[in-house]
């Protein structure tokens, strides 16, 4: 970690205008503050800001000490994956409904971006998950997901067949809509929909969690992230690989989804005194003390 | 491990006649092939076996550096739990129904002992959850526990009150049935039933599954076995622990029971060639190859 | 129905004095309508009431037209089936917290019931389980449940065995914790904690709900309310039945538990507007008009 | 129903050979006795069978008193969905696999047509999905459903928002991949793997099953089937309604989606001594008795 932030990167929602004040007013208080005040060119276009330096995505990740994400988590997965090789930590500031990812509010964003200027955060390291989609001996598709890859029959079929392996070892065949494979990041996200267990970020495990299946012995697991997890296409009129909800490929019968964690790991920050625990009762509605 | 084995105890379920013969069969073959051969002194006794050293568990762990048990899964937690602060190797003879942790079958048990003399084996290390339950200041109990540790209601009351603490911070409080803390051996058992998912033995986590939670947004959640998982009972009629589902307490309002992963570990060995997802798929009756 | 109400009872919660203020606020302002009024003995002299007429729970459920019930569900459960045979109807008053059968608050009780008095309801009849318990030959146990008749293991036991039958055909033999009968009554109680459907009232079905089933494809069964649903205890060390979570029976190896739907119905009165999904929605935090 | 059955139709799976041998066997057993056999067009020509008369569905549908189904549950479907409003009992002989619909078996097919030709089989009367497609005041498309409707997100999308309202009233708006509306005898199709419960045939029901539902209390809930259900599209990237897995019509934002009970229902017979828990436990694999 480059610390103490000398450069801060600021990087809005895509398209949207509503964070162009909080935005203004955090870029002018870290000016004041003295430190390199770098605003992504497109937010900067959007939101109609002048007077403080741009750059592109690919700039920010080279520059950048700190970036801190206006926006949902939605908007975090985009950005993050742009900024994931690079030694930039990242911080969400979301728009009123608490984010996993984005737990800064608006309305404590300067002090908590100022506390975490004197170094008062908690790091959080989240690993990715490595994704390469083949086609006989070819690679079709190489890429990163944070939260999950999504394995799902389309619009036309009623249902698919996958076979799935663990570092080569035959797990099971497997008939239903599809399979989430999610990272801890995800495990909240699509996978916890479809009955798949929380997995704390901690954790270095990849959960496998069916969609709809047709046996119904067929249970989550978290496997080792260390693990290659294979997926094989087997029967479908139409199926379709699904990167974070974001990126989607067709694919076809014999086709293989390899997915594997990640070395490189996404660098999150929480204002201090951050308990994961605490997002989670607050997002699922668990029971306060009593 | 001590290996080669030249010690070999073998152990059978607990007052179980039938075993015997297999038993014998297998004492006799492995002093053939000039091993000391040791039964359980309780084994020895119930089957009326005669002309073998027989010594008592306790005795056995320190002499053996292989046992044999013959039984289900249940004989293999109960017999293990006297094995595991020693260097024992442990291998599990089912007696006809496939076990998780007894995966040797009768039929092939002379010709899998025969490869494992000879180090043809997959070793598979299992932790331990340390679990100490404690009222006002005092420790009223401290033990391991294989599978699970379950504060569950007694026959009594319909619902218990507890909240869960991890690492001191608060997680959630919990109206249930109870709450079942499982080790990834634990999580092909009762939790499983409890709508658990299946953690890989490789994984170093613990799942919390709420059993019949009211708060139905109340999901299952696997945290780091590092962890020091502590639920406080805050109401309840009739209320216990319960480890392994062979040791009962019963727990008070305010009692607290802590669990966390053992640093001590079972070892446990397969035949040559095991998978941990053959496995789970014959017992789960998830889907052979298409 | 006996329309238009002419004689109204009150009934507190069992042992609360907090509703008391209420309750005498409700009372007079009936009285001063000219309607006879009659308070439970028990509740009268748990909150000091004097100057009104009091009678026992027989006594009303011959000479009500109406109930007003304070309390909770469970208040309600306990009240009414002291009412059951009677043409009494029933409406709940709850103490802050909206309940399913309880659901007029005590912001708006005197608007509520002086409409309730003019005719302006939505009626709800609400069949009963009538449940016979039976160990050899003799009839052990016989009573009706609003919510469920469950069948479960003790404290001491881990699971217990049970087979199940329907108008004489064999179902399926269980390990379990055990099995929740449920009424669409009790299918948003303990029956949803155990993954259970929401029956709709008007639903004529009972609802076979296991708990922890050791058999992962053991899913919830909703039958005809005609039927006659019958478990009998295979294996268990300590095993018991209970009765809409409020009384219990101990059971032994070789009991019958038969259930069904029965003839005899409970009149739920509830606010004129009331909508069952409302009730739902707010109960279980659904999602809002987007 | 017409019985003595007199004229005895025979179809087959859509262009399925291997039928040819059984069914020609039972054609020819048919007309020995005596019976005008008839022989559906397509499954004739596709197996090559003469000297039978032959007709298409339509033309069946007036003229058997009784249809014989050679095919899987799919193959019963598509084929009953002709001869719903006609008075024709149905029978279907499965292919080697147990069918929920398709319960005679190539072995014993003789013998139990032979016996249902004298009165001995068990009758199950199953209702239909009335469901008709909007598109502001236009109706979009009319058609039955056996099994179930289902409104789900297509390729593109990843999740949609759907309101629901039955019998005019608002029940929830929910964030979910989908929703199963499905009959007794869809209970243990798609809905099943969606988590559902199963309905027995004889419950004038509808289950209403999310799927992967956003949030985490949407549980399925059970209707009545007289019951008018309305699914209305308020955000979908893409969004299609398919009916029984069959036949699938794209949806747009503002369509709605109405399902009831049908008046109509679908004469299914089963070999004397049939229960339908057997044959949920073989399909299942519930526990036999112990």
């Amino acid at each position: 970690m480059r610390f103490p932030f000398k450069t801060v990167a600021l990087v809005g929602k895509y398209n949207s205008k509503e964070i162009g004040s909080s935005l203004l007013r955090l870029a002018e208080h870290l000016k004041k503050k003295g430190l390199r005040v770098i605003i992504a060119s497109q937010t900067a276009e959007r939101i109609g800001i002048e007077g403080f330096e741009t750059a592109n995505l690919a700039e920010i990740a080279e520059l950048a000490d700190l970036a801190v994400v206006f926006g949902g988590d939605g908007t975090m997965l985009s950005i993050a994956r742009n900024l994931v090789s690079y030694d930039v930590s990242v911080v969400g500031v979301n728009q009123g409904r608490l984010g996993f990812l984005t737990d800064v509010s608006l309305d404590t964003m300067i002090e908590t971006i100022d506390e975490m200027l004197m170094g008062e955060f908690v790091v959080e390291d989240r690993f990715l998950l490595d994704t390469v989609i083949k086609r006989g001996g070819e690679v079709l598709h190489e890429a990163k997901a944070f939260n999950d890859v999504v394995v799902a029959k389309g619009a036309a079929g009623r249902l698919i067949e996958l076979e799935v392996f663990i570092d080569g070892q035959f797990v099971y065949s497997q008939r239903s809509d599809g399979l989430v494979i999610a990272s801890p990041t995800g495990s909240t996200a699509y996978a916890l929909s479809a009955g798949g267990p929380i997995l704390h970020p901690t954790l270095e495990a990849i959960a496998l969690v069916p969609i709809c299946p047709h046996t119904l012995s067929n249970r989550p697991i978290a496997v080792n992230s260390h693990s290659h997890v294979e997926v094989l296409v087997i029967y479908a009129d139409d199926c379709c690989a699904n990167l974070d909800g974001q990126h989607r490929l067709d694919l076809q019968v014999g086709d293989r989804v390899q997915v594997s964690g990640s070395a490189e790991t996404f660098r999150l920050l929480h204002p201090k005194g951050h308990s994961y625990y605490d997002m989670l009762r607050q997002k699922l509605h668990w029971g306060e003390k009593l």
